[in-house]
């Protein structure tokens, strides 16, 4: 469905009855300042609706899974909630019984300082893994938020900055459209830089057939005015998740955290719709559209990252054939330090789809290059043959920051496709860190 | 089955009866001379037994997969061989039916050349894909090699030499040992750096269970003089890959030209013997002791590798579990970048775990640090809760140049290992090479 969205300010306070507010609690560096950003890094936020909301969440399918997921996973079940406390600098994982202690405490003193029902907060965390949550100022850091909630775009840049980590700028997007005549808003806003190749599923369960190599911490919390029943909105944020924060790559690594969460309060005043309707149609497509536009600003601003490649594959015996040709060439070290390079070396393309678990025909395969979104692509290889394409031509074509990667199987109907990062000396630099400075060193 | 075996010099042609040579054919850099190595590296060379020999191969299971290695299969498979002709500087892949016709007429060529039968030579290349063989200057390359040929430690040193791609050193290896009362010899060279992750089988099938996310091209040519049959040798071979070249990755990139070969002339005079004698088990000891001498070679020279990590995983359900967590270990770019930093990141190493596809429970998994081989291990996670071990501790652990990193899943008997790199900024400034001058390109 092609529908054109209005683009409004405000981000996550965008929708109607929604407020937030972000602080420096001193999580990521502790001892420097309480409850103020005395010139560092927000790292505490609050998301709070003035009436209940249904919601819906998708998480990651990682095995090792943080206190915060395991907390959320059950109240996201029940279908309602009214606010969302986050923080970054730590990431509350593989930290045991006392971890689930601090996430429950977290989402207890939100609902307390909120004056909202018990189980109606939910939490993310987003940071360093293994590290007890500092507790003391974390508590502090709800209680300062509370009294500073408002609905204005300077709000909402707040909390965008208090969930970031290793992210240079904050992710926000919102926009507004019409659903069953009435005026609906969408706002959204995420994190996540490094560790990023989601996998998520409502449940946090593993789906039967594992996506290849899942992976880092991205976090995202959408908020609308829509009316919509929990289910719907679930069925809605499963398939955008699918099409958007699922399909990009930064380095192939799945976080413990990976978190998704739709909170729609239904002030908007729309009747309600089910899955089979229209209004769900448009409602889709406009969270989809929320979704793949935070979803790529993860890519664009992931770790050291200098251009952005789509991967589209076609002709796929399956779209899980699809599915794995794209991941494979999309997390393929060989193949991204070539896009850093600026080289267009299909040989190693080729390479990584020949020992991805999809089938290849050596003797089928096209592999080509266009500006993004453009169907006009030059061609490198066609039926495994080298094209007349001269090597500068080619170079051209993968020389831009963004550009598509075509490539046809021609073996069946299965397509799908990647945001992936390239491979830079900047990523290793910055991930290596700095052993006498354990601040430098990420989840 | 501990055995102690007594190196001995000359490498390939260690073992009585064989003689090799390398040459400069201008393989790798058309027009700057032929047949004579002026100041180039060499790049082609060939290894001829005085007498037709028992072969075994094993082959990348790629599924694209280049000419030579289509014409080994096939040749292998009738257990006869005499030659090996190898070249550098072109891989010979998707490179079409020009590319079979090339890898025909380099055995044939040798074949003549070497006064040897129809069929029994054997042919290996790597280095760029899908540019067609300079085949002017590979026809006067076997030429000019064949009466060079010679059977000193000089000798084996061309030939070590001539199959290097982006390798800083030759990798050679020959012991000598006792097989039912004979003195027998086996030598080896190989050659990777990068694009290495090999997953290869005896036909170049794929396993119906696939390892996870198999990859670089490397080549190895081992040599002896047992007597031995050929199907002994594949099981023997089989064996020595499975537990040495199949267990490392510099990159995660599975190649389309991995190759081992070994030829046994027979030339010691033991009596043969099969797979349930206890010469097996002498002979098998000995072939995987080459193998992995020569595979950790591959690891320790790997591009812009600056540490070595011995990756063991015990206590999984299952031993596909144990290397699938082993390889998403080895493989994940968070870790990698952790080890070239010498942090001792076991948050990023448990992540990595839980979206690997072996089952991992949280509350259980033991994470340690030793020296190489060594039992003696620091751990810094037992039963998912982090030790007293501190920082520092663990620092020192994880800074010398090669260590062990032990993982317990405790769940089950299952125990794989994989012998990784760490992933450097080294790596990626010589993989995005640079596209004004494409001989910096690899393939």
């Amino acid at each position: 469905m092609k529908l054109k969205f209005k683009d409004v300010e405000g981000a996550i306070v965008a929708p109607p009855g929604f407020r937030t507010a972000g602080v420096f609690c001193d999580i990521k560096r502790l001892g420097t300042g309480k409850g103020s950003n005395k010139g560092q890094k927000r790292d505490l936020t609050l998301i709070v609706s003035d009436v209940p909301c249904s919601v819906a969440g998708m998480f990651t399918t990682n095995q090792i899974c943080a206190a915060p997921v395991k907390v959320c996973v059950p109240r996201v079940a029940k279908g309602i909630a009214q606010a969302v406390v986050v923080n970054s600098g730590n990431a509350n994982a593989c930290t045991g019984k006392q971890g689930m202690k601090d996430a429950l405490a977290m989402v207890r003193l939100t609902e307390k300082t909120l004056g909202i029902k018990d189980g109606y907060a939910l939490v993310g965390s987003t940071g360093r893994i293994g590290v007890t949550m500092p507790m003391e100022e974390v508590c502090s850091g709800i209680l300062a938020t509370a009294p500073l909630l408002g609905d204005t775009a300077d709000h909402a840049a707040q909390a965008a900055e208090a969930i970031m980590t290793s992210d240079t700028k904050p992710k926000q997007v919102a926009i507004e459209f019409k659903l069953g005549g009435k005026t609906v808003r969408l706002g959204g806003m995420c994190k996540g830089a490094g560790m990023i190749q989601p996998g998520m599923s409502a449940t946090g369960a593993r789906p039967a057939a594992l996506p290849q190599g899942l992976h880092a911490t991205m976090l995202g919390f959408i908020t609308t005015d829509a009316a919509i029943e929990a289910k719907v909105l679930q069925a809605a944020l499963r398939e955008a998740v699918a099409n958007s924060f699922n399909r990009i790559t930064v380095d192939g690594d799945m976080s413990t955290n990976d978190t998704v969460l739709v909170l729609a309060n239904g002030l908007a005043g729309n009747k309600k719709f089910g899955v089979r309707s229209s209004e769900f149609g448009v409602f889709q497509t406009a969270l989809t559209h929320v979704c793949l536009v935070l979803a790529k600003k993860i890519v664009c601003d992931g770790e050291g990252v200098h251009r952005v490649v789509t991967v589209r594959v076609e002709g796929a015996k399956s779209i899980a054939d699809a599915d794995a040709a794209a991941r494979a060439v999309a997390n393929s070290a060989l193949v991204k330090t070539s896009w850093h390079g600026g080289d267009p070396n299909w040989g190693r393309i080729i390479d990584a789809l020949g020992y991805s678990p999809a089938t290849i025909v050596e003797s089928k395969v096209d592999i080509g290059y266009s500006a993004p979104g453009s169907r006009k692509v030059l061609w490198s290889l066609k039926r495994g043959q080298p094209t007349k394409a001269t090597y500068k031509e080619l170079c051209s074509a993968a020389a831009p920051k963004e550009f598509d990667l075509h490539i046809r199987l021609n073996l069946g109907q299965g397509a799908a496709l990647m945001y992936a990062a390239d491979l830079t000396e900047e990523y290793v630099e910055f991930n290596k860190g700095d052993v006498t400075d354990p601040t430098t060193l990420g989840g």
